[in-house]
């Protein structure tokens, strides 16, 4: 990976994990919690997903405790959350945006590593799904909500679709990083034309 | 292990896994999750207790990683409990006995996993109570209930009087694939006869 | 480590898995559980915080698997709440004690096994902070409340607070055995003051 391609991909880990540690603060802010309360949410949203992804595939230690910069951008998340969560709630979109790049970044860093411990494409895929998506789950356990993602937004459909994207692109030979970058898009496209048009998953029962 | 048992085991293991893919969906299905929450719930009641089993004795990468074709299984538990589901409830019973049959067999496993590890009788006991038993706890919990198993059935009770007899048998030198036999018939016995005589441990407070 | 300092660690531990299980014990059976699931309550506060930080830094198989005397003591905890509820409710206060004292040295051990695995500063204060507070959240969810250290209590501040000491203390050249007493000490003091004087974290929102 190039200079250039490094510091894209920092600054999208650093937006989307400041962008989950947000979501997380919000979260924790309706149910009342008290400040210590907010920042294990906003931690626990921001590295859930990465956490159980390295746990699964044995790569131990686990990210944030070999990268202590997360553990600084998450706790700036929740503090600027508690401080100015009257601005922040104008900035609803732009939230939006930097959960949904998030979402499409994770995906991608959770294939990566499948990719590098030698996984199977299924397996890389269910890998970057819950790398995107165990934080938001672990998060609204721990406010006693039953997880948002099983009952109103497209959201893991849109890392399985992204993820099958990618593998359909690198078999045909199309370059990784161009092909990443791509099925980033993809998932952000369809997670934002989902909430748009309000589109759900079938329901049965 | 000779080739005819071989069989055997893998079948059982997939009626296991598929049995408890399939309490899972139905369990996500009365709480009203669209599709893609039904095969979570479906996934982690199915692999949530062989994956807590793997973590703590740090066999990484997990099982379902390992061998993809639990997923496999799984998906089509979930998709058949819901194109089906009203056929489906006509065989409680069936699925009563594939989710004990599973619960025996699954205790076993991970009494069979402690061994391989080289740990004593009461951990494997623990170790096989908790590949038994914890899909359902974290199916409770995601679906924001009391886990069932602490309030109204014998279940755990069952695996930990299954291992403990399976640990009497081959201390008796009985062969180790006969008392896995017989305590997974322990297991099943136990449970079908509390569920029957409506049997429950005592409470306090 | 003297063979004096040798049991005096030893005999708090004991005291701080005793009484967290008993803890867990006392909420489970407020829930109404059966035995079993007062004793896997008892298990989950008692272990949860030891298990998750063994698990982050890859320290497998788990500290309860390779010690099985802490199932002893869980049970034997949970077995005498259950017993002797009424009698130990009349100890409110030594089992408060009992609690405050098992925090403090939870959250050092955390920090002495983040140190053998040549973690940084902040790593370690986090891994001491889950350390001693994450069985009392499992307590929670398994129960289906909301966290109580989120809400009520100065728990986890107490951690942090004590751990920052503690490295402050060896940073200033003080010999780690008197360091770790002191922070102990801190811990304790400041939980029992914000107990005492209903001290507690800011509310935002």
């Amino acid at each position: 990976m190039d200079f250039y391609s490094l510091i894209i991909e920092n600054i999208i880990i650093v937006c989307g994990t400041f962008s989950y540690a947000v979501s997380g603060s919000f979260a924790a802010m309706q149910k009342r919690l008290d400040a210590f309360g907010v920042i294990i949410v906003a931690f626990v949203t921001a590295v859930g997903g990465g956490t159980l992804r390295d746990l699964v595939i044995g790569d131990t230690p686990v990210f944030w405790i070999k990268e202590p910069y997360y553990t600084f951008v998450i706790i700036v998340g929740a503090m600027l959350s508690m401080f100015f969560w009257k601005k922040v709630k104008r900035f609803k979109k732009t939230l939006f945006l930097f959960d949904t790049l998030g979402l499409g970044f994770f995906t991608i860093l959770g294939i990566q590593k499948g990719l590098s411990h030698n996984l199977d494409a299924g397996s890389c895929i269910l890998l970057g799904t819950f790398t995107g998506c165990f934080g938001g789950i672990v998060r609204d356990i721990l406010l006693n909500n039953i997880p948002i993602i099983f009952r109103k937004e497209i959201y893991a459909t849109a890392c399985i679709l992204g993820g099958g994207f990618y593998f359909t692109l690198t078999a045909l030979n199309i370059e990784s990083s161009i092909a990443e970058l791509l099925a980033i898009s993809l998932i952000v496209l369809i997670r934002i034309v989902a909430v748009r048009k309000q589109l759900m998953l079938p329901r049965f029962y």
